[in-house]
């Protein structure tokens, strides 16, 4: 069923690790400028690509990025 | 790490469970059309809303509907 990103979870997943957009930058390889795009909603189509690499380096689903609402 | 989206493993999830990229279709609310655009690689920079969208059909994780490599 249609789907729309409602709200980016990375700040509430950061918070849980104690750890900083610039340390996720590092683990991922995502540049913490755009990170910061996608945690004040600036942006809010990511891509897949750029979410397997912050999933990957917060060992969570890209599915787990975002709260999700049906369309 | 920046990944890199190498192969759309969609044809291959289909194949498996003997569906068609029409039943795919009805199942995930994504178009036939945006479907085939991604198991021809005529398209490749999916977003994360329709990925969640196939994978919750297929019922894998986003990360499986692509063979990645490191760039």
């Amino acid at each position: 069923m249609p789907l729309k990103a409602r709200r980016c979870l990375i700040s509430e997943l950061l918070k849980e690790r104690g750890w900083t957009q610039r340390l996720l930058a590092e683990k991922s390889g995502v540049s913490e400028k755009v990170i910061s795009f996608y945690t004040t909603d600036r942006r809010t189509q990511m891509s897949l690509v750029i979410a397997v690499q912050l999933a990957d380096a917060l060992d969570v689903s890209p599915r787990d990025l975002y709260e999700w609402t049906q369309e």
